[in-house]
């Protein structure tokens, strides 16, 4: 890879940065390619010399985004030798429990990708492809703990699309700040689920230990 | 009443259902206040003197699709005597089974309706006072099966956060046309859930006779 090349992949990353900012903080809709540049501290041409237009990059900066956060659970995942310790940390990083109080923002990237699939290609295909990669991702762990025994039998493909619209549909009420559901309580219900259906223990104290880790430390 | 201020409602009324078609069909950032008047065969100043801006529009819009909704489903609702039966047909209703095929198409007014909300309030407090309503009816069945031994005991009111925050993201999957969720799909993992965690038999020919009526009613 040549100099220029890997300079332009810097440049790039950071006009999806400022992207996932602007659109975050104000909507799809009254997004403009020139707020993207301002932000990234660069020209509109270049803006739209990389990415064309509005749509493209609502599109790239989502799968940029999710990347970035699929990367995270992952890593976070991978560290985790049982199939239960991965689920519960899956759900706890789409939760965003026991993180900073503004890691939940960018969820409200997915509400304007939602809105804009319907009717723009690009944006429904990278859509379909990072839930496809997503449910995989589930039923993997759910299939692992199936062969080890820690989980129960029951259809793994049927169980990650039922759960990942449970996370789906609790992050709406999250994001848009429903007085009934906050993220906490969202983790529970999810684990809950997670605990009820896959048939294994979740304790008021495992769930102690993530929800609140550094209280826990401080106190403890 | 006035037979003036009759007319008024017939022309509102008319403004809001040709608001939920265009914005359907366009997209809220797409849709202009001339598509509106033209589709409703009026004009623009007509549009603006009752609902003055385009968000004031789609909240009313999603209000008025969503009031017809619950009307229709509380109607349905109604008519069945065992908790067991009002759940599943709200459960029907909401996955458009056994209905025309473009039954769940104002499901697309609600992805618009999430992305709009995180930005105004309007629109986010008719969002929030939906929401809870539709929580409300879920565990007022929930009860009353509960109170006829129909249901097994668990919390209603968290059962219906799980069971709307389900809906909601597997709706999501359909009006997006998600390969893996088909409308049918969708009744069968919801059905799969409540009938798991409520503790009612839920058999294939109940299944059949809800999904495909028309077909038994031809071949039966």
């Amino acid at each position: 890879m040549s100099p220029r090349r890997k300079l332009s992949d810097a440049r790039r990353h950071q006009i999806l940065k400022a992207a996932v900012q602007v659109i975050a903080e104000k909507g799809l809709c009254d997004t403009g390619i020139k707020d993207v540049a301002d932000q990234a501290g660069t020209s509109p041409a270049l803006v739209i010399y990389y990415f064309g237009k509005k749509d493209v990059l609502l599109a790239e900066a989502l799968s940029f985004a999710d990347e970035r956060f699929y990367a995270q659970t992952a890593d976070a995942v991978a560290e985790l030798a049982s199939a239960r310790d991965r689920l519960v940390e899956l759900v706890r990083c789409s939760c965003s429990v026991g993180e900073a109080d503004d890691d939940f923002d960018e969820w409200v990237l997915w509400l304007d990708l939602w809105a804009r699939a319907p009717r723009d290609p690009d944006v429904a295909r990278d859509r379909a492809a990072m839930d496809r990669r997503w449910r995989a991702t589930i039923g993997e762990i759910v299939r692992q703990g199936q062969a080890t025994g820690e989980f129960s039998p029951l259809d793994p493909d049927a169980f990650a699309v039922r759960l990942g619209a449970l996370i789906d549909g609790l992050a709406i009420q999250v994001v848009l700040h429903d007085p009934e559901v906050t993220r906490e309580r969202m983790f529970d219900l999810c684990m809950d689920t997670c605990a009820r259906e896959l048939g294994f223990p979740w304790t008021t104290e495992d769930r102690a230990r993530l929800v609140h880790p550094r209280r826990r430390a401080a106190s403890g």
